[in-house]
């Protein structure tokens, strides 16, 4: 009963946060009540207006308040490639390495015992988007990981018989880590050395 | 421009919390949009109503939504303790002790060099809550270092003519620590152990 009811729901709603426990929580409630108002107005505010209207791009699947992103909208960009990733995270790192083609966002991986499925993570769209005018290579840029891997793995069989060069990015990036946290220059190498797993047969 | 506008806004936003760079900003920004928006909705309409509403109770300047917060309303506590301390989390530390007694908060320390006198930290509010009815120790609880010793000492002048016991509390507390850090077990020894630095002259 050391704080009020409300300072306490602050503390508590805090937790929401990655990695902020107790105590951190207790820290960020009170120097924002003690110390900036203005700027906890502005987050509340902000989030509010991210939470409700950040929706995702139609075709890339990234997070976008517009119906499409800036990727996808920029006529400057190359075509011919696409990198699946897992994540809008993972499209900020690999952008760090001036990668210049397209995206597509799969929002997490195949998981076949939590029941998540290739609907659950976008696959059919991925189907129509691959087979779109221009496409040439499909690069697989999921996190090397063993759930990464197998998506990947399992994408490779659903393009093949599509007249594309499928590649993976190249085990520059360490096994067992997440896409990321590798740093820019390991991730622009992976890139650059990504190997072909399925040619076009013609 | 990995990021849309109004996710990169909330990146930003999310900076004003204490010990958030730019990469935490990222993850919790990622987080709440791709895992928890019901989370995020909640925080963003908890953190409005808490940077609105809640001020400082009447009688200790504690944070409160209320005119007067609950420990000042609790009729079972003991009215001739006062505990003098620099923050709300130091109220929240000392009652883990299992303290019984009254509070008043200062909101930080005397400060001659950045122009923070006696009236910004409330101290002629102090004054008038120690002439109370039924207050018989003050009991100073600044934090141990050079200014909160010298806070507790310029409080101490102050109080010396009103017939009350004032005291320190002990030094089992680490010389240039900040309260909050300390632990229960060390924060009741301190406590227990305060000495008198005057008593009525009667
Ligand atoms: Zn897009
Ligand atoms: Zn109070």
């Amino acid at each position: 009963m050391s704080f009020s009811p409300l300072v306490r729901q602050l503390m508590d709603a805090l937790r929401v946060l990655p990695g902020v426990g107790q105590k951190t929580a207790q820290r960020m409630a009170l120097h924002l009540l003690e110390r900036n108002r203005p700027g906890g107005i502005q987050l509340a505010q902000t989030l509010l207006q991210a939470m409700e209207r950040v929706g995702y791009c139609q075709r890339c699947q990234t997070l976008s308040e517009e119906p499409t992103c800036a990727q996808c909208r920029n006529a400057q960009r190359d075509d011919s490639l696409l990198c699946i990733v897992q994540s809008p995270m993972d499209v900020f790192a690999i952008e760090q390495t001036g990668y210049q083609g397209r995206y597509f966002v799969l929002h997490g991986h195949l998981s076949p015992l939590d029941g998540i499925g290739p609907e659950d993570i976008g696959l059919p769209q991925l189907l129509t988007r691959a087979q779109e005018p221009g496409v040439r290579e499909v690069i697989l840029a999921t996190n090397p990981t063993v759930e990464g891997e197998a998506t990947a793995h399992y994408i490779a069989q659903q393009l093949s018989t599509l007249p594309l060069v499928l590649s993976r990015i190249a085990h520059g990036v360490p096994l067992g880590g997440e896409l990321e946290l590798v740093d820019g220059g390991t991730l622009a190498h992976a890139l650059a050395g990504r190997r072909p797993l399925i040619s076009p047969a013609n």
